[in-house]
């Protein structure tokens, strides 16, 4: 079967390629062929020369580049390309260029090419604000406090439609927010949540703007790639009128997370945060809830992470193995 | 002050002007100019012959038309025209270009504008479906099982993200079905909800295609007209970080229609019903919520109606006050 990757350079995007490659398997056909449509080129070497896997560039907000990488043999897409939630607080157009008008777009193209293919939207714990409940439940309404979660939200709602109207084999997976992200800082609002593990490991001071009793909702990215493995398999009638699903994840504060740094790494690394509160960040990530219900997501045969400590031990571990590849 | 009515040829439109003209003051200020933008132009003698009044066609799926009609002296817009349900169910391009890209539109063009002009959405109970508590709540999730319920889901969206951003100053008010509603059948989903009252009324046979147990949320056109100003005069800070109020309804089944109907008009008119399921009309009305919680609105000064026989009296006591005159 031929994939679609929107955003496949990406950080997920990469990740999802280098398993749907060594699985060799979606919905139970074996993969033939893995599009990684980014703006970007994926910096993976394993990627980039596995001859299943055609990387391409290209701006999604043009109609005319999906067309191009989408036809009736792609039977899977993945769309992950999205500006993210501090990006798109900071450039209102940009962010409704791409995550609303290009994800509308994506839609599009798929309904015209009438082969009904499996569509995966990622969406985000920013699609909820206001005043929640410790848990937020499936039903609780959204109120993003963001213009990220709001055009996440609106990305959820046409996809459903598209789905319901059967244009698309579509559903959504709301993702916890990722951590531990390898890499660089990023434009995220919450790109703290790695931040704060990542650098204290690598002997360098990191910044925590936002308190040690905020609550977050974690999800490793070994097990969001899972998830939108399972997630893309679930079967059509599972989902009934709402193909919306929200992931499993960990609750927990940030205080919790300095702790389990310091249990696997020690007093040295945990003392590496500096606390300095950052209005604009505390805002927007304090209007995310800091866990939602998943027995819905546990029912579908999707799952999470043990316990933080031990997502930081894997993320050591790929780190270290890294290195020696 | 300038008011700009979209659809303002439309059934609340036209009833929204007159009042507005009787009152002749909206947040403070006199009324000074009433443009009615639509593709029609308005039937009611009186609103053509005040001089307060400009009707103006054009489509507002062109953004050129709505630069045209809003500028810096507009200081409060109702965005009234829309396609309704059935209609951006049977046609869902045309739903998608004036139901969300045209009110997109609009926003824009207040955003360019500059002044931060007061925008009042109308909004549906299409917004709901799927599982339903019997009484939806304020933060009961938006479901929409239809494409006009995405639509209206979606500007709803849009409207609170530019007024958190201070692009407008925007508002959201999600109107029970109008009943009764005068004249003739019209392609939304919820028609029948007028039709088997006002055609018994005047001696014609009506269709009732759901199950006399459907039970419908309904408001007269008077209370519509009255929430649709108070909803405009409600202080900014008063919405807090939500600017969507759910209006005051009455939660009454069909066959309590029917009985308020033989309560006014007898057992003769009540018999001019008849009844025959439409599986299309009732997969639609039957996802909507036959009741939600009204105390915010009541909060924020917004009534409803007492009880539906009084409706039905309204609607009779109108008809006849207009044949007269
Ligand atoms: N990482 C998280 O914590 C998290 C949490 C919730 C949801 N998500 C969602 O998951 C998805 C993937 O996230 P990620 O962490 O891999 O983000 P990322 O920023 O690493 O990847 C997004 C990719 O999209 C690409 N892209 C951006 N604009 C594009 C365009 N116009 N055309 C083509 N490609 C474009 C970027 O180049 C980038 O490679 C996103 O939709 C994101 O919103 C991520
Ligand atoms: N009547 C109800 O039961 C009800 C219930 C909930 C919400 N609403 C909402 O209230 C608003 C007004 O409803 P209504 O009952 O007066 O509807 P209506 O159909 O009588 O009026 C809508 C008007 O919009 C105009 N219009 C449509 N497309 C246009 C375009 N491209 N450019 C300019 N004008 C255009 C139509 O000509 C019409 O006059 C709508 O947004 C509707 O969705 C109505």
């Amino acid at each position: 079967m031929k994939i679609l990757i929107t955003g496949g350079a990406g950080f997920i995007g990469q990740r999802l390629a280098k398993r749907l490659l060594d699985r060799n398997e979606l919905n139970g056909k074996p993969v033939t062929e893995i599009v990684l449509l980014d703006v970007a080129l994926p910096n993976d070497d394993r990627l980039l020369s596995d001859e299943r896997v055609r990387a391409e560039t290209g701006d999604i907000s043009d109609p005319a580049v999906l067309r191009r990488h989408i036809d009736t043999q792609t039977e899977a897409i993945f769309h992950l390309a999205a500006i993210v939630s501090g990006q798109a607080e900071a450039d209102f157009d940009l962010g409704m260029k791409i995550n609303l008008d290009a994800s509308r777009a994506l839609l599009e193209v798929c309904r015209a090419a009438g082969h009904k293919p499996r569509v995966v939207f990622t969406s985000s714990v920013a699609v909820y604000g206001g005043t929640l409940p410790d848990v937020v439940q499936d039903d609780t309404a959204l109120n993003p406090q963001s213009s990220y979660g709001t055009q996440k939200a609106i990305a959820e709602l046409l996809l459903s439609d598209y789905a319901r109207r059967g244009f698309v084999d579509g559903r959504v997976l709301r993702l916890p927010t990722i951590s531990v992200r390898p890499g660089l800082p990023n434009a995220a609002a919450s790109s703290f949540a790695s931040g704060i593990i990542r650098e204290p490991l690598a002997g360098v001071r990191s910044t925590c703007p936002v308190d040690g009793e905020t609550r977050v909702w974690l999800l490793s990215p070994k097990s969001a790639v899972e998830a939108l493995i399972a997630g893309c398999e679930i079967d059509r009638e599972k989902l009934g009128n709402r193909p919306i699903v929200n992931l499993p994840g960990l609750s927990v504060s940030v205080n919790e997370m300095v702790a389990a740094l310091r249990e696997v790494a020690g007093d040295e690394a945990a003392g590496r945060i500096d606390w300095q509160r950052d209005e604009r960040i505390e805002k927007i990530v304090g209007s995310w809830p800091g866990a939602w219900n998943t027995a819905r997501a546990e029912q579908l045969g999707l799952s999470g992470d043990e316990n933080f400590a031990d997502v930081i031990r894997a993320y050591i571990e790929e780190k270290r193995a890294d290195e020696r590849a």
